[in-house]
């Protein structure tokens, strides 16, 4: 099977597992319901829930258990950070994935507590799904509440906003924004994916590495999209960062050398995937795609 | 020891363990942190905490767990669903346990992620807490996440704001919105205290069905004081429901209907109770005290 082929494998798994393990939109509460659904349903990437899925297939333990409950967890951690990021008080943002936001969709109160139940969703999605080995279950809920937590993902969001009201943002704290906004939970996918495959425990810290490079690789080649594009391509509002007066790797090292910047990363976390035991081919290609990516 | 200095005992301990199992207001992302901090620490009965604490104590299991981690859990949640509820797009208030609500001493979007935030490290506490224990770190993740969730806390109040709207709530509505937003959480705080000790599956049930009921009469009692008291004593903003235009059980029933019913709710509560193996006298004395309450 080619790389774009099992890409779309993966993606479909995904989506069938999205749609199975959120509640239906016919349950009470309907509107709260149809609201998560709207939001997960939106298309997207599927980048952290591949990464999931890619990263078990890495190993072959006795007693795998299935990827795709954690994959889907991911999703719902990602996708309410892009909700509640939207919202009037955030970025106040109209666009997402080519769609209305959910507070354009809904109302804010809506989309407010619909990220909310996403984001316990995704907890109840592990202790539910793993129940039988509540070990690995521990882990996981470990794993993602650390990444998705205010050391890490929100965090990283706070200091992005506080960025925005600074005179001047240092490289210093560009790292560290992108590092919690955006590598956290790409790490933790790499490594919640191993988890479920029983990977040795020096193999999950090699995947949170490459998983770290990866991040900043792909942060830094979405600031370059948002300052090179227009929206239709984008499927979200382009040009923000600079309208916001933001500082990105673009502002701060200008277009060339955040491009070298962004190759330099993927390199690294190609570097740390090769490393590992099991065939990483189909995660480098994915690592590079997504530095070559346009959208 | 009294009831009075045996609920200030375990309030003491669940203020400790809130110091504890909160990141420092020091660390990175520190203003997140304050937030969090601030909206933790602004004091309230400590109610479900305390219930988690006081279920824990009727068994006695040969390895019971620490319960005082999963007590904080609870009411990181609890905390998260107040700064919530309290944003603009909300309920759009100013005061909370005398105090400004999070989005008035920060701002909106710092209340928004301090929510989010604390939502995320309940899991965290409880995976991190627990992880020697993981059979039973996942029952308490899927406790607090059912509770928590879609289903039950959010879509009660996601119900609750649509009755605003609508023109007429009928008593089914108003127990449905109870139900959920009130008494899951509740209910969740005993079982949850249960799990701790290793007490029996059909404990833990009725321990459920106590807090069900216990929610149901706190919820009708917070109905009645918001009618009848003024924001000081209350420390939170009163007479909002009837300003709202909100159906209540007061402008369902009436204030002496509501009385009884919440007197009714009580009894059915204590009974539950007293139907436990353990010493639930403590237990018994919240229920009514809940009742008698002035705030």
């Amino acid at each position: 099977m080619d790389h774009a082929a099992r890409l779309q494998l993966l993606v479909s798994r995904v989506e069938a597992g999205i749609d199975l393990l959120l509640p239906p939109a016919s349950e009470p509460s309907a509107r709260l319901h149809e609201a998560m659904r709207y939001s997960m349903q939106a298309g997207g990437k599927r980048l952290r829930p591949v990464l999931v899925l890619a990263a078990s297939e890495l190993f072959t333990g006795p007693d795998a258990a299935d990827p795709l409950p954690a994959a889907v967890a991911v999703e719902c951690v990602h996708t309410y950070s892009l909700v509640h990021d939207d919202l009037p008080c955030m970025d106040n943002d109209d666009l997402r994935r080519g769609r209305p936001t959910a507070h354009r969709a809904f109302d804010e109160a809506t989309a407010l507590l619909a990220g909310d139940a996403l984001l316990t969703r995704s907890f109840a999605i592990l202790a539910e799904s793993y129940a039988s080995r509540p070990a690995l279950a521990a882990s996981l809920v470990g794993e993602l509440a650390g990444a998705a937590g205010s050391r890490r993902l929100i965090g990283g969001q706070m200091e992005d906003l506080l960025a925005e009201r600074r005179a001047e943002a240092t490289d210093e704290d560009l790292r560290y924004i992108h590092l919690n906004k955006t590598a956290a939970l790409i790490e933790a996918s790499l490594a919640m994916g191993a988890l479920c495959s029983g990977a040795p425990q020096d193999a999950v810290g090699a995947l949170r590495e490459a998983g770290r490079e990866l991040g900043l690789a792909f942060q830094v080649v979405d600031d370059i999209l948002d300052a090179t594009c227009d929206s239709a391509t984008l499927g979200k509002t382009a040009g923000k960062d600079a309208r916001a007066g933001k500082a990105t790797y673009v502002t701060v090292h200008g277009l060339d050398r955040a491009r070298r910047i962004a190759r330099e990363r993927s390199d690294l976390a190609v570097a740390a995937l090769r490393r590992l035991p099991g065939d990483a081919a189909f995660l480098a290609r994915l690592a590079e795609d997504l530095v070559a990516r346009s959208r």
